[in-house]
């Protein structure tokens, strides 16, 4: 594992939300992220929202170093093509039962 | 806008996938990452790749600035989300016509 460029201090802002006994995770986000502004951010967010800030610039930062190429926007585009999968199945599922109750009311009538 | 924190020159390695007339591009990503690291990766990167690749840290800074707490990662949960709804109303629709098809399999025998 690369080293991360800062020498980690118990004053460091992200201590609450990256404990000190897991340095790589700081070291994936200092690896990708200019973190004098994701300090600066964290200190603009609300304290109860901070984790999740944490958690999501971890995710993303973890994603684009396993996929440089396209990141968590690689995630969003294969959830993207799910979604028009389910879409159109979703879509040939509700025709078909359009169909069948067309069918029974037809049959009703004669 | 606030300026970009460098110069941008012809040499630059990002001018052929953000064009100098877009500078609003560059000032996004170089507020939110390391443009070193960024640079580096863009090098690694094959070159029929990098336009992927640009566009997708420049969709990523844009979210992260545009929703500092979850940026992508919050359209990641959204799309989840939409998908988890789907594939409910999906079952629903298949156990519906699971539940006709054995009516009327029924229907014929009697």
């Amino acid at each position: 594992m690369e080293s991360c460029e800062c020498k980690c201090t118990k004053e460091c802002v992200f201590v609450p939300y990256l404990p000190l006994n897991k340095p790589e995770k700081y070291a994936s986000l200092s690896k990708v992220f200019k973190m004098s502004k994701m300090a600066r951010l964290l200190k603009d967010i609300e304290p109860n929202q901070r984790q999740v800030y944490v958690d999501s610039i971890c995710f993303e930062a973890e994603a684009r170093l396993r996929d440089p190429v396209w990141g968590c926007v690689g995630i969003i585009r294969d959830l993207k093509l799910q979604l028009e999968i389910l879409k159109r199945e979703l879509k040939k599922k509700r025709m078909a039962l359009e169909e069948i109750q067309r069918s029974i009311i037809l049959r009703a009538r004669f």
